[in-house]
């Protein structure tokens, strides 16, 4: 297959300022790649918050500058470089770009659950070059294969935000038929957990108790109520489990109020400085709390695998490169009902 | 038998007063036991730090008062109530008291793994009458079996501090072979862990090497290195977990910071009142937070079982019940190495 | 509450014998009950096909002769011995007899899973009586409380067989979206995994599609292509796990053959004398067979609570006392559809 | 480094004939090596019971012929081939060869704990060359490092009996402090089981104490009584768990016998045909059966990490690679105490 010469990509060049978008930038070349690079002209990009934290440079982790931004993706295999043996992917198949662009799969991270830990990690748009391009720079050994069944775009937001709440349930260690507390509830309720939606308004209500939550909190009803109402859900004793995103302190132990004896609280996500833990809370009622992001090779696998029956689907809306910046600043102001993806 | 109509006991009767050691208390009645009702000729009563808490009135649960204190002691069973069925004891054994005087065996909590957190619970010491005393009134179904190949004395303290360190162990989802850091080293050792002994005091590190740590750190020693030495002391890559007294934030923190990537730390005991807890460094390792406290009936059976077979030894001091006070006293300077047991 | 002086029961009187329906049998007179012993006014007793083996001895295990049979049955408490302490019900709570009457909770099998193998365990209609009588004597402590929202009749199956099932797949410890293949597909379903739905007839297609099943394999159509058939269903590499009842070498070997690499085969029910095993498949696979019979009472209480929320539901016919060895000699020609509950 | 033009292998040429010892075979050519495989100088090779079971042809796995065989040898890297990235090993590096060669690490299967079933498994002295030579072929993501703590001939035999064993028993799921009833005691005594030792002979049994076995039977004089031996040396209980070389039913029917309520049978090693199993013991006791081969490249790493400790020890003879039918012949007629270890 030949190749373009050029490419559009959205590059970030400095902390803070706005993306640029390079309209002639070089396709990589398929004769220099190292065996078991790829090349993967995309479809689709998904745009998470932590990529608006990328061009600001605001979190622990910041990019190496310049970078093209942009972890999430699918597309398909256009070049492999010479040299690679064991691919499990060919050129022509359809793949999916993730936050992890490679781990080593061999050390003890990688082999005990931890791969986000690996000390020779490579993360797309944060060490290497990201999805926000027309023709991307994979590894066979890394990417994900899409099933036939799941259309591109539709798949893309479940490489990233998807496995990252499958991978918050599949290690939880509690059983189907017990209680969660969540906010996104389509892969608790097909993973057996009985579900309680906590949210605002009543169209959100009424897609939760459609895709199948057993129980309604809305916070902004519920006020100072809310430990109590959440409590009352469960069988008067709480939910056995809460996946929270770990974003602020406030939902944090709040759950930790709610949750009955035994619990378990997840917190999944970009976490703020500090929490203040009422250790008492957690030794009374015997407590677990697990901090857990993004997932495994074969978690992703496994969390694709659900898009691809349909059994989980997400709300989004499809935009160009260019309105980068623009779908930042609605992320910003709260402006975005599901997720954005950016067709390339 | 034939029991004698008074005995010594030792009762909390306002919290921060001394204790009263009454001479001329009476002695439960056989004839007005409930069914499951035993009675317990006490021979030895440990001494926790919870007893000075519980004497004070300073933590979360308090003793209703008047109350007998003491929650953990051996004695010999001299009577049972009559209408007893299904009793796993009988007149003449000698059985262990502990923290958890019963629970109902039968609710979730109870078969989940949170006896602790039981409706039904009574707890020595705190809401029934405890240790401290002569001839103390138990529960059939729930005193636990001293095997024959253990001293009295001796294994009165595993039915407290023991229990609390082998729960904390037995549910810590860590494998054989892990590295774990932790003051209290026996039972690690013995459930295969490799065990990094952290405390102060050349006696104290060779107590710890002869018990089978591989590691030693002096935490006054190494003073602000201290987690930079336990991670070098664990392949320079930290331990797999941590067991820590949830006194104070510091170690917590240090834990949270040693710890390897998909790390466990188990906080045990007495909380503060809340924790500054870096939840950066929870997500960016992916470690698990664990509070426990206590174990259930079968917990203490497998800890006093290691205790039986010689495994785990308590150094402990013989005190009368006269001194409980000076005891307490003892314990509030940090005067008592190991355990003090009194003999009634 | 005054009890009549006489009932009808079932009671077998020698092995292979009609069984013998009494209409004047004494009533048990509650003020002779032991401590948490109480009475429970039978509504429904449910028949499964071991009560022919218990009526016919032709078991290991065998009832002692005279002995009213049944071992499942829903009714009302009517009587509390005297003595009783630490009861969870209380007279009019409505409940379930199960094959386990009652076991000591508190030894090792009871707090480690295998509440069947308790030293002191008695069995409703083969160490004591059973539910196919009017007034059945139980324990307090064993009982499991019917929750209100679910019929007594429709319940009473789940006391047996729908515990059975769903302890079988409990204990199976494999992750929801897995595959399994199983003749009973609702446990399953609920709990998370893709069901392979493996039985014969249109009827039973239907039936398994419309609650649930993914993929309907006909074992009849299939006859010899079953083994390839089903691996085929399973995305060509067979289902992780197969849910067999133990009563015939076939299906287990098959289920053997046909199951994933790391595969598992839970067996239920009633044993064969021997199997042959080809443990050359299950060494290639790196298999694990399990077998799995009845369930806890935390088991049984979490049974119920699938059928209380209207999850698992089961066809039955309502059939009177009188008619046992009919339904006797139907269940043994295949004649019964679904199961049948006795109205007493 | 320049390498020598020929060297000394032992190849099978057809199955039932005596292995070839060439002695001026081509050692391979560093630049036509694929990425990712290398060149291990090797010092020492193990001789399994397997090897002589791939000469002969009479397993259901053969040898692809001719063959250089041997799957268990220890050496240096001298290699790698060009195009290799992400490589854990590096030229001067120590490493171990194990019976899997190459696994893909991505699939369901080497994710999932089933390496041995990959698809595109590679298997030294079967699928492609082994370790009965003096420059060997291997790949850097699929060897296995060795420690500068240990010797390579004592090392060698944990490559595959050592790591069998290990892998056996870590996924046993069983709780320290359970009894278990095995052949090879090092192992188990440091993952925390208590250990029945069962063999023959008084050096057998000094050997078998001294190395931590808190029981020892001798099949010889128990003889028909075994069963209640193991049982009696268990509390009188049995073991929770038994790891049996699964190579012939006797032992195995022996291991459901005596194994207590709950038990977990481990089969290892090389299968008969098949196994006559009484159903009804596994469903009285609620046993469990797991087939277990090899060890994952994870499981390689810590059972290797037991040796380096000094943990683990094997008693080993050191001969020459020309011995190698007279060590099959040895090995044959049961001649062999400990393992044999082949000189390069």
């Amino acid at each position: 297959m030949s190749l373009p010469s050029t490419q559009r990509v959205a590059q970030f060049q400095r902390f803070g300022e706005r993306t640029k978008i390079l309209t002639e930038y070089p396709v990589p070349n398929p004769a220099t790649l190292s065996p078991n690079e790829c090349i993967v002209k995309m479809e689709y990009a998904g745009v998470c918050h932590s990529d608006l934290h990328a061009r600001d440079g605001d979190l622990a982790i910041k990019p190496t500058l310049p970078r093209i931004g942009g972890h999430e993706g699918v597309g398909t295999v256009v070049a492999i470089g010479v040299g690679t043996t064991n691919s499990p992917i060919n050129i022509g198949d359809r793949v999916g770009l993730k936050f992890l662009a490679r781990t080593c799969l061999k050390c003890e991270c990688c082999c005990r659950g931890a791969e986000l830990c690996c000390a020779s990690v490579s993360i797309h748009g944060f060490t290497v070059d990201g999805s926000f391009a027309e023709y991307a720079v994979a590894w066979t050994d890394y990417v994900t294969p899409i099933p036939d069944s799941v259309d591109s775009a539709a798949v893309t937001p479940f490489l990233c935000a998807g496995v990252t709440v499958y991978k918050g349930l599949k290690y939880i260690d509690r059983q189907p038929g017990d209680w969660i507390a969540i906010p996104a509830i389509q892969y608790a309720r097909h993973m057996g957990f009985r579900v309680i939606a906590i949210d605002s308004s009543k169209a959100k209500q009424d897609l939760c108790i459609s895709l199948g939550a057993e129980k309604w909190i809305d916070f902004r009803e519920s006020g100072s109520n809310l430990v109590d109402d959440v409590m009352a859900a469960a069988d008067g004793k709480g939910p056995h489990a809460a996946l929270v995103t770990a974003g602020s302190a406030e939902p944090f132990n709040q759950a930790l109020s709610y949750l009955r004896p035994g619990g378990t609280l997840v917190g999944v996500g970009l976490p703020p400085a500090t929490f203040d833990i009422p250790f008492g809370v957690l030794m009374g009622k015997q407590l677990k709390i697990i901090a857990s992001a993004l997932g495994s090779l074969q978690d992703t696998v496994e969390a694709i695998d659900y898009a691809a029956q349909g059994k989980v689907k997400c709300q989004y809306v499809v935009r160009p490169l260019e309105d980068l910046d623009s779908i930042f600043a609605d992320l910003q102001n709260g402006d975005v009902a599901g997720r954005v993806v950016i067709k390339l």
